[in-house]
């Protein structure tokens, strides 16, 4: 229960924190203290109920040691009812909570718009999802979704704000930031490491960081883990404020220098390691997609999945059972721990003094010797994380993965100490080898080849409190990633990819051809649009066959000059204005007083046209033949004037758009035509743009999307650099800086897109174009020769 | 010489892990290698003549301990003829290298090209003058000159590849990526902290960063500081790789919770001292300019300066005399040493043990306690660090500062360890004050305060080797960057303003009213332009007036289209190929040809006009009336023909410009009018522009340059957001989220533009005309009442 309890007050202090750093900085300190005291409240619950849940699990356990059928149930059955129990309650409140919610982050602050994702539903079903989860002793993290509560704090925090005071909180870049800064902090608040949680987080989830909202995130993040360790100590566990996983290193010869290519081989086993943990996790979740009877079967019965994986992994690691040679009865806490202890488990003199500490004795087994249990721990954890983070509950991989690499790197420890019993300095004085220096190394790079990170190397230095191991670490994370960087993508890019969400790959090493490709090879021509002389009607077939979230405004369909750019929300409440029930009450009025017959009648139709709009109304028997969309939601009840609505609404839809009550942003981001698809991908990444139209001397000529974007940029990152080459990309990689064939090509595209423009308006004589054409390929061919 | 020889020792780890980046990344091993040997083999000489020097001034003080006279005189000698020589040599060979360097890298990672800085020239005035300069041991830094040699290794380096591979190495942006790597590496690779210096690199010179960045700057960071532990190890200085300033303090319990608030104060105080340092340094420099006799003395007389200021810092230094009361016989490596210590000094027991560090006892004196001493370190170092910076050699401050922060948390430390000299622990254990904690705190603390980072905090830990004060140095330093944030700017931003660099201001807190700022309102509209018909005169006339970099190509006057850009040089090429001396050449050959007339007098002119462009031929006696610039170099000595080359060159100025050889960018940044300032702060900093076109549907209607950007965010900066608020920008404050007023004046304005732009075109009968403007008028009526 330490460790949930922990987890607990850990997700308490991330609020607490959170509402501290906006009390702070906004100076609304008195409406944030009612909201603070209101969260932590409804935390507090989670405790209670999760250290209930827990001292069951151990009270049937330890009652139980008699029968060991009885004990296997009661060992078996809580995993299985809570997980059950959190994939069934994620996926009835908001199947949006289930995962890390990393790469959803990633993707929200490239500036996709995931609404659902930060509602207080998913706060809700995230919060209580996890903490069953956690609670259930499946190999599961919670950094990840730390990320995600902090970031749905901010957001929540932010409307609040927004319908409290307005102001700046409305501003949507204002937003973007805080819930950057939010990112920053998730991970910083849950191993009470605010230094390598800010960068963990920055490094997950951003492209670009602004430096100015760093200072915030360690602001919020100290604040988190500060008011986390104090709860420890007032609940009288710590004496003070100190590390987690405190180790006990010596400090004055942590290692030796001839150590270090044991610590750089470890790095790179970890680096393909963690490609392979990637990869594993794709793969099975492809499989069970892609087998038609698993898929079909785990639709219809979503909650048989997680069940039967709880039920596989807590049957292997039953204590009596398999579960002896794989320390299965440890939590992740202790078994960290254990692993990350100072002494030497295959010492000679290890027998009498191996557990001194409680929980060592668990990878102690009477028959086989230290380095089977723990080979066979990372084998199984390894296939049980890989399989444990696909079930759909709210969780994270950090954690187990982590745990992965400090039994990787204990076993690599252990190793060299029987190996070297004496230590490998030449000179007079004896140092033993430290083992736990190479799980602290192996979790770090483990960890990090996952993720794609290097600040894990921070993250436990802070966690162990002790920096001494800094330069095998700092090696062996680096190696690492750059052997898992060189295989697989990240553990949160590899599930960006499975989700398909709308993000943007990076523009990483060997992409150089891509300072040679143009927007102009890789926009959409046919852009969707309208006009400041369109109908309704054109409104009506533009909302209804485009995809975008925003469509152009163009002065007009020959010219193509762009003015700005409407959202489709903002067409659409365009329209029904226009068809509303209120203009149509008003048009019957006029009518109504225009004939002056059965008056009576009229009212009461007028009364029941009030409640048209309400869906539950019977439906209609009369349609008329031409139905839009809209016409039909309206289906007409007033059977005496209803060919009249038609007419009325057909009318309607014939006149002009008065854009007056419509919100246009003036400035939407142009690129021109020859804007390098490096520079469109940094301007998309900085800018975190959804699209961005193309013009070409104020015409819109295309539109990029993100889509087209990666599209361009993976073709070549698979195939580096030869299939999607675009047919103008290889006219340009010949001169760079010298004025050859590619400058006078531009000049001759420059001029007719002059006389392109010009022409229209002011058309040139025959002959006159003639003499141009010839010009233009005169000098073409006097520099060519 | 410990210390120095360290400086050298890590400044060769920077060139070499540079080039081991380089290498591993681009696969040029065998060429770099030589570049390695060769940059490393430099490196050497520094570090002789360093010991040298050292060692002679050790030597001279030693053994002249009988004669006070003499002791004094070899004190003071070598500081001043150390400073002197650096000033002068620097002074000589690059007067770019003055200073730390990170102002003028920050400006530089803006996207300003001050290429003066980046020269080899440059490199080498650097590093021999910051040799001298830290040998002599004045309070002075290194921190900010190494990023300043880092970028410089990057930027030769850069060049070398790009003459030898050419490809992407000629890439601008690859270029900037490359040198932001590189400055993210200058500090890790001076303190041997790879984690602070790389994040301390980033919160100084960047506004936006990368994350795709991040890696580099580690790995390199981290090999830097390997090879420099390394060498440590190999000299036999250590027996393995730890920290540089290692500390000892207890793990178990380093601080009490209640110590906390202590360390809270310390923080705010450090807070205020950082600023009062800021403003300090401003202060004497703006003093020293505004008395015009110092300044004219100085200008005349640039050494007298910094040997007055090296001989009165000495002076009161001189161990013998004012330096008994301040340690002055420490460098700054052995204060710090004594200053970390983990012994208490003021303690009762104190006379015995006091002194088993040999550098200790520098603080005790027989008269006078160690309060006082501290309390004049303190104030002493405090002024002479300001001054000492001011002078013109390659100097940081983060040492100093970091120092007399260390001082100031020691003395707080003392006073605590005197008040409660049984620790504050309420329980029956005793854990005493550690002092040294709070001089770990203090200097953090301060350090950031005057560079408004958080990432010292990161430095301590790594220089200290111990993490156990994380939460105490986290609370200090945000809180002391907080204080100092809002009181003055950080050293490096006090020192662009008063160079005058050109520099973006940060968008801080409190600029809420930016959101509702607009291009419009601050951009020039007067803008310099040159048309696709201008004839090589109008050229010649833009040059000589305007002062962009980059000149706006339009279309035509009339349609005012934009085109692209074209660089200054490139006109300034165009130019003088059309006057220059080949087709002059050609031009006398074909007249020569035509007239046949004396042939043989042309032959012998033609071949003194092979040589005429030289600067050294004797000045022209024949001028004629309407010389430009060109043809005034140019100046004719064919005096035959003097008449017709002057005609010549008319005729040569009036014809139109042939762009075929010029390089158009075709991409130039384009603003709308109505983009934000908030977005137009973020685009500058992010994409590291200059200067922004702002269109209105394609036409060119002014020019933000940094210059109006700055102008418009200092502006409110100084007045909250008062006076200069432009006459659109009240309007806009009201509604934001409301189709209202504004939304109206929108689309009047985007009415207007649209007919604007087709008026000139396809004129518009005037009743038609008026017809659209009661209508826009009428609209805006109805909707504001």
């Amino acid at each position: 229960t330490v460790f949930s309890s922990m987890f607990v007050s850990s997700g308490t202090s991330s609020y607490s924190y959170f509402i501290h750093l906006r009390a702070t900085i906004h100076l609304c300190t008195s409406r944030c203290q009612k909201f603070l005291i209101s969260r932590v409240g409804e935390d507090w619950i989670f405790l209670i109920l999760l250290a209930f849940w827990n001292g069951r699990r151990k009270w049937m356990y330890g009652g139980l040691n008699s029968n060991m059928l009885l004990q296997y149930l009661a060992w078996v059955t809580y995993p299985v009812v809570l997980i059950t129990f959190s994939a069934g309650f994620t996926q009835i409140l908001a199947p949006q909570a289930v995962g890390s919610g990393i790469p959803e982050m990633k993707t929200i602050l490239r500036g996709v718009v995931l609404k659902e994702y930060l509602t207080f539903k998913t706060f809700v079903a995230k919060v209580i999802g996890l903490t069953c989860a956690l609670g259930s002793g499946m190999p599961l993290g919670k950094e990840g979704p730390f990320v995600h509560v902090a970031s749905l704090c901010a957001a929540l925090l932010s409307k609040f704000m927004a319908a409290l005071f307005g102001g700046i909180y409305m501003n949507e870049l204002r937003n973007t930031e805080m819930l950057s800064a939010a990112c920053a902090v998730g991970v910083g608040c849950c191993f009470a490491a605010p230094i390598g949680g800010v960068l963990f987080s920055i490094e997950v989830t951003s492209t670009f960081f602004a430096v100015r909202n760093y200072w915030r995130g360690f602001f919020a993040a100290t604040f988190s883990a500060f008011i986390f360790r104090v709860l420890a100590v007032w609940n009288q566990d710590e004496e003070t404020i100190t590390a987690l996983f405190k180790t006990r290193f010596r400090l004055d010869f942590p290692f030796d220098l001839q150590e270090l290519p044991a610590f750089a081989i470890l790095g790179i086993a970890c680096g393909f390691g963690g490609a392979l943990f990637v990869y594993l996790n794709r793969l099975i979740v492809e499989c069970m997609r892609k087998q038609k009877t698993i898929n079909k079967f785990l639709l219809r019965k979503r909650l048989v999945f997680p069940a039967m994986v709880t039920l596989i992994i807590s049957t292997l690691t039953f204590p009596p059972g398999f579960g002896q040679f794989m320390a299965g009865q440890l939590t992740q806490h202790e078994s960290l721990v254990a692993l990350l202890d100072n002494r030497t488990w295959s010492c000679q003199g290890v027998a009498e003094e191996f557990d001194y500490i409680s929980h060592s004795h668990a990878w102690k087994h009477p028959q086989v010797n230290v380095f089977i249990t723990l080979v066979f721990f990372i084998v199984m954890k390894f296939w049980m994380s890989a399989v444990a983070t696909t079930m759909p509950v709210p969780c994270g991989a950090f954690m187990p993965v982590f745990l992965i690499g400090a039994a990787f790197g204990r076993l690599v420890g252990e190793t060299m100490a029987v190996m070297f019993p004496d230590g490998i300095h030449a000179d007079g004085s004896v140092y033993p080898i430290v083992p736990g220096g190479y799980a602290v190394v192996g979790a770090a790079a483990l960890s990090g080849a996952v993720t794609h990170t290097v600040s894990t190397a921070v993250i436990v230095f802070e966690l162990t409190g002790q920096i001494s191991h800094i330069l095998p670490v700092m090696i062996a994370v680096i190696l690492a990633n750059a052997v898992a960087q060189s295989l697989q993508p990240s553990l949160y890019d590899s599930i960006i990819r499975i989700k398909k969400l709308p993000y943007l790959p990076e523009l990483g090493m060997g992409h150089h051809e891509k300072y040679n490709v143009r927007v102009e090879d890789i926009m959409v021509r046919d852009v969707r649009y309208i006009t400041l002389s369109s109908s309704y009607r054109d409104v009506q077939e533009v909302l209804l066959t485009g995809q975008l979230k925003a469509l152009a405004l163009v002065e007009s369909t020959d010219s193509m000059i762009l003015l700005g750019s409407i959202e489709r929300s903002q067409l659409q409440s365009l329209l029904s204005l226009q068809l509303g029930p209120s203009r149509r009450l008003d048009h019957l009025r006029r009518h109504a007083k225009d004939n002056d017959t059965h008056t009576l009648d009229t009212h009461t139709h007028l009364s029941n046209l009030g409640t048209m709009d309400n869906p539950l109304s019977p439906p209609c028997t009369h349609t008329h033949s031409n139905s839009t969309n809209t016409s039909a939601r309206h289906g007409v009840r007033f059977v005496v004037s209803v060919a009249e609505i038609a007419e009325w609404e057909e009318q309607q839809l014939d006149e002009p758009v008065d854009f007056n009550n419509c919100k246009i942003d003036p400035a939407p981001f142009q690129l021109v035509e020859r804007t390098s698809l490096h520079k469109t991908h940094t301007i998309f990444s900085l800018l975190g743009l959804d699209h961005a139209y193309v013009t070409s001397t104020g015409r819109l000529v295309g539109v990029v999307s993100l889509r087209e974007l990666r599209k361009a940029i993976e073709g070549s990152v698979t195939v580096t650099g030869v299939k999607v080459r675009p047919p103008l990309a290889s006219f340009r990689d010949s001169g760079n800086n010298t004025t050859s064939v590619s400058e006078v090509t531009e000049l001759h595209k420059l001029w007719n897109h002059h006389r392109g423009l010009s022409l229209p308006r002011e058309p040139t004589p025959p002959d006159m174009e003639d003499q141009l054409d010839d010009m233009v390929k005169n000098i073409c061919e006097a520099h060519c020769n």
